[in-house]
């Protein structure tokens, strides 16, 4: 599925959601440029390669169930990043290249228009028109509420995330793998209309396994720069817990290879190919760099290898 | 339905949705102890005066649709009372004879603790079992959405609230009637198991002016103080807009009486009844005091003779 495509869906539901008043500037804003709609591309690839036929009658259906999923996990995940960079939070200036929402627009205008995101993202699915509904209700509001997402926003904004490794892991997997889930997870129940409890727990554990090395590659390439921020210092696992790294990223890279060879999701693997070969031009180019960081403690030459090496499997392409 | 048990489930409900961390004592010091649980006693009213047996059902179990419902509906607003009371909103200290959830815990345990309420409202939702939950859902993501509750939150901070009567009126609707609403025809969805459009309609009406009179009798009586601060006298509409103030309410009033007669909701009218009498009670001891800052511009009688009234209609009790 095209960004355009994904993008035009999202404008068209939060247009409908949205009062006619200034308001509506500021949720735009929040929202769009997007960034690469990784969640929402999820959703389709899913659709896809579980259920071609209802992948193809839903992308030209702008209010098909997938349409509203894919465009509720977008809008949610912008409420996240808005609240986020709130000056209360991480007190963030830029994102995605401009400036901030409550930059931009004030802290009122940025707390309330992700308030009112969350609740688009609900709405999306009010909307739905499908047996297994409350069950996705059921699991999006799990993995986003205080146990889930919102939870690994407290456990980063509490320090207690870069107390130990596995408590690095955890925070991945509640603030970055839990709406991944969701998007996963949340296609597949659309996707098939009866329940399959083992192929749903494969691909509960294989969205798991895909949002932590999604933060964990995302974390090593941002050794790519010279200059690292104090802030990176601190947080950064590489730096901090390198072996406990470099072993988790090794083996969640095998676990992960194993269960995507198993489930065959060639559209959905090719999106994490593609993931993979931009983290890899990033990493390699400047690998001197990272590994002078690492004070060369550590060796990526395997991680380099996996990665690689599932790009390379040709089911995917 | 008494207070205690109200709360009883709502502590049986938010313990489940917390995860074993810290976090917790800031969702319970932000829920508890609440109000007078004027939205949970609404759902439970209005299931006594629909369906009495599903009211009895319901009573005991701690995990009925109404049950569920009720406190969701509380955990909701709560979560509004945390957001508002931040700095970059009313940047209020104390709420409820204490300091507010951000003075005593800090910003972004508040801020997260209302973003997690948000989500375990609709989690609640999840849970139910019944026909009609997804007509619930949509009901409940409409109107504390962008164009709902949250909408009412903008104008009042943009202070186009105080910039007409018409506004004011707007924004009571939006920020206090969407929940009362929800909890009102909610409940109502729940107790009947098959759709009643006229009633439906009705009863929406009816916690619409419930709402709006709620807030216009909560403003009269918030002039009882014989010191005002600068806000109240910024924003108090009995103020500014008098007469509008004097004859929307006599009006409202009226149709909500002829209303409530026509619904008959035996149990619900009772509890309006209560809040009727308490907020008599405060207006007609200082009478003198309200029509000193009114500068005597307007007569207040015809509002307490509705009030008198309606507390007297036989049949509510």
């Amino acid at each position: 599925m095209e960004a355009a495509k994904i993008e035009s869906m999202i404008i068209h539901h939060l247009n409908r959601a949205l009062p006619h008043h200034k308001m509506r500037d500021v949720y735009f804003y929040a929202v769009l440029p997007a960034g690469k709609f990784f969640r929402p591309s999820l959703v389709w690839s899913i659709a896809k390669d579980l259920n071609f036929s209802l992948y193809n009658l839903s992308i030209n259906n702008i209010n098909s169930n997938l349409a509203l999923l894919s465009s509720s996990v977008e809008l949610h995940h912008a409420y996240t990043l808005i609240h986020d960079d709130l000056p209360c939070m991480d007190n963030d200036l830029v994102r995605r290249g401009k400036a901030c929402t409550h930059i931009a627009y004030g802290e009122w205008q940025a707390l309330l228009a992700g308030d009112g995101l969350l609740n688009v993202s609900y709405q999306l699915i009010a909307k739905m028109n499908h047996p297994r509904v409350q069950e996705l209700l059921k699991l999006y509001s799990w993995s986003t509420g205080p146990k889930g997402l919102i939870h690994g926003q407290s456990l980063d904004l509490s320090h207690e995330m870069t107390e130990s490794f596995t408590n690095t892991i955890r925070t991945h997997e509640l603030k970055t793998a839990r709406l991944i889930q969701v998007s996963i997870l949340g296609s597949a129940l659309l996707a098939m209309s009866q329940s399959d409890r083992s192929i749903e727990k494969k691909l509960f554990t294989y969205a798991r396994l895909l949002g932590i090395n999604f933060q964990l590659i995302d974390d090593l390439s941002e050794l790519a720069s010279t200059n690292l921020s104090q802030h990176e210092i601190d947080v950064n696992p590489w730096l901090k817990f390198s072996d406990e790294s470099l072993n988790t990223c090794i083996d969640n890279l095998k676990k992960f290879e194993v269960l995507s060879v198993d489930l065959n999701l060639k559209s959905t693997n090719s999106i994490v190919n593609k993931y993979y070969e931009k983290m890899l031009g990033e990493i390699e180019t400047n690998i001197q760099t990272i590994h002078e960081h690492l004070k060369n403690k550590i060796d990526l030459a395997p991680v380099i290898f996996l990665m690689k090496n599932f790009c390379n499997i040709k089911n995917f392409n």
